[in-house]
């Protein structure tokens, strides 16, 4: 038998990770109630169509479709079969496709959420602020850093138009400074308007068709830079005449002001510019008036974000330590004002935030700010010496671990210093021994392994008041 | 549009829901820990050469596949029609199925637990200890409160047979025992031994090869009765007579000792059977003199379990309402013996308990024991009265989330009694309003909606102070 193995693209994560993981999924979920957020959950996975067209091209490709199962794929397979036997026309993959499978891993928590919010729109309460810690599915490409399954951690409030407003885009500003201040990691906030690309296109002449084309092209300037986004937009039938109309404004590095100027008047013959421009300039107002703790809010005019579903305010955050911005996103989102009505619930507006788990965690430990958290639940290794022993020990094992002290016994009496490496390699740091002779003497011997010192108690209370101490 | 739904066998969750199921995972994990076991997880999706022929035939039915993606998905079904020109054999649907799909979800956590211990035991130290709670996927077929999606939470150890005793079992049937009592949740423990099961099957003249069909059937025992069970038997091919021979142990209702008198004399010649009698004589005997909390610990001579890894010691764990036992089965386990040696370990043994979230979850909803659980995060809501308002009032919400309070903002300054009912709505038990008066007059104006009392403060670090005691 070869050793075993996991899916390119997945990962196994041990203890050690885990605890840091855990952690980081702690604060955040403590962030998004203290903002109000209340947790629900969707299924792994949805009908395919739920999930198609949501996502634009890329998306639609990269999603994990399930087969059938047992009988139903039988079947399945069987109509296609009869079908060909009738129709002598070469068939096409999608039409086995759907024999095969309806079903898909969700790509994405924000098009599960709003399918969430439409169905369940008679039991739950509008504006309704929502919020989903679990992982989605991509079939991309294996890479360093990219994988086919990974968490996000999405928060998101939808309301009719009516009781939406700016102040949801403040409140994410602010929930996102929250979070990432209390993780000790300085990010930036890197915002923009759907509205104002809307605008630039328009000024710029490039046709409506291209929409798609442009922003996906766009998307790529931080990282890319201008020659290859211009090649990739030429490529796909924007000219360059159009192209230049509007490439001055990504590049832009003045302050809010200044660039708020500028694309005022190159935006004046444009409504839809000036209900960017509006929108953004009430965003830095109030969070310049209310101040945020660690955050930098950036205005990135190239900022396009790959979801077909924006359609407002969008930003995407960074960590904030001098390296490229975009290119190194750790979460993201922005106003989608027509996912709802794609499910038939129209006037519908929402906002929400996604935070890339796996991004922030191979940020953070990058920056080496994991250091304190602690590698092992366990605090006390009792030894085995033989059932006799361990019978006698039981009660003291229960009474520790009623104190809330994670405690555990060597599952056999093998030799000492073997029990002893077990303690050393998993990070526990005290052992306890009761032999013949401790049980003769009525005696606790308790050995710190930190500090190679060992101590005698009289009773478990002693032990157990000691190693309740912070640093005991 | 036609209303969105989801896949048949899955569920989308509330916040009330998730609020119970968070309380649940926790007090699980707290356990967990508290018993030494560190947290690992794997990937959703498995090779299906990792978990087929794992489980027994009805599992390796109902695995969920995933079909290749994209180009993947492409080259295989080209692949496919290439080698079906070149045969002109009628081709069948595992020959396709080859060609389109090589991962499956995860059927359970076992088996990918050890997959992972294999992989890795050159990183991880033995004996060792690990959990998991994630969600497993069986394409079941759907029906009441039996899902095609639903979370296990599993404790393991694994180690080499010189590492490994029977304490382990008294260990997790303490662990069980700590769990339940801590959710107020009366269980019984149900044991017996794969050895004593095979020491009867050896007494009764049943063939070898039938040994798994004999299991799967027995397990049916206290769900379906005498009749179905031994009509089943029949059909699979055991005699009547072999049947009749070992029939009355599985009916026994008498006491673990007269149990143990009535097996030792029919397992004499059964060198099997006496090891399992053994085995259980040292769980009674220890759990009998630690003594359990809340948890009954009961012998059935019928219970086999489902899957096909388990080896030793197994048990089922049900609500202690007199209810029928196995029937209503909310967790499991056992001891498996060869599983890590199916991926090329040799001589290791595992033992592990496996708790269903849902079962448990739906146990505890029927008996009412959730009702401590609040049902929203929130404790305060600022009504909206206008932008300048809010921006006044900002100040105080950032302070009352800085001292841990969860504060919402309503998003738009509509009708106040539109906001007050929103707060009503979600639980909310506080509402501050300040408005232009309250701006003037340096006030804050808080609404109590439980006692519907009114009360001004001077300060927001009062109304903090306040909001914090335990009955504000």
């Amino acid at each position: 038998m070869e050793n075993p193995s996991i899916p390119k693209g997945t990962r196994d994560f041990s203890s050690i990770e885990m605890n840091k993981r855990n952690y980081l999924i702690q604060v955040i979920r403590n962030k998004f109630e203290l903002f109000g957020f209340s947790p629900i959950e969707t299924p792994s996975f949805e009908k395919i169509s739920t999930l198609m067209g949501k996502y634009g091209k890329e998306g639609d490709y990269l999603m994990f479709k399930l087969l059938h199962s047992g009988d139903f794929l039988k079947k399945g397979i069987s109509n296609f079969w009869r079908r060909k036997k009738e129709d002598p026309d070469p068939f096409n993959n999608q039409e086995l496709m759907e024999h095969i499978s309806n079903k898909a891993l969700r790509y994405d928590l924000t098009v599960p959420f709003v399918r969430y919010v439409v169905m369940h729109r008679n039991e739950i309460f509008f504006p309704f602020k929502g919020y989903q810690i679990q992982p989605v599915w991509r079939a991309d490409k294996p890479q360093k850093e990219r994988f086919r399954e990974f968490y996000q951690c999405d928060a998101d409030m939808i309301g009719s138009y009516s009781l939406s407003s700016l102040w949801q885009e403040v409140e994410f500003i602010q929930l996102c400074d929250e979070i990432f201040t209390e993780l000790n990691f300085p990010i930036i906030i890197n915002i923009n308007h759907r509205d104002i690309l809307g605008g630039l296109v328009e000024i710029s002449g490039i046709e409506n068709h291209l929409w798609k084309d442009f922003t996906t092209s766009l998307d790529k300037w931080d990282k890319k830079g201008r020659n290859i986004v211009k090649k990739e937009m030429l490529r796909k039938g924007i000219s360059s005449n159009s192209f230049e109309k509007i490439a001055c404004f990504f590049d832009m590095k003045e302050n809010f002001s200044k660039k708020i100027e500028s694309l005022t008047v190159a935006l004046q013959s444009s409504e839809r510019g000036k209900k960017g421009i509006k929108d953004l300039r009430f965003i830095f107002q109030k969070i310049k008036n209310i101040s945020l703790k660690k955050t930098k809010l950036k205005w990135n005019v190239s900022l396009a974000r790959g979801m077909n579903y924006y359609t407002g305010p969008i930003f995407e955050i960074s960590p904030d330590n001098n390296g490229p911005c975009i290119a190194n996103s750790i979460g993201g989102g922005g106003r989608y004002d027509q996912l709802a009505s794609f499910f038939g619930m129209k006037n519908f507006s929402g906002v929400g935030v996604s935070l890339g788990l796996d991004r922030i965690y191979i940020a953070m430990e990058k920056e080496n700010l994991f250091s304190t958290i602690s590698s092992s639940p366990s605090k006390v290794l009792f030894i085995n010496f033989g059932d006799e022993e361990v019978l006698y020990a039981y009660k003291m094992i229960n009474f520790l671990r009623r104190k809330g002290i994670s405690t555990q016994l060597y599952p056999n009496a093998v030799k000492i210093n073997k029990q002893f490496r077990y303690a050393n390699n998993n990070h526990i740091p005290f052992i306890i021994s009761i032999g013949k002779n401790e049980i003769e003497k009525k005696k606790i011997r308790v050995k710190n392994l930190k500090t190679r010192t060992e101590t005698e108690y009289n009773n478990i209370q002693e032990v157990a008041h000691q190693l309740m101490k912070k640093n005991p």
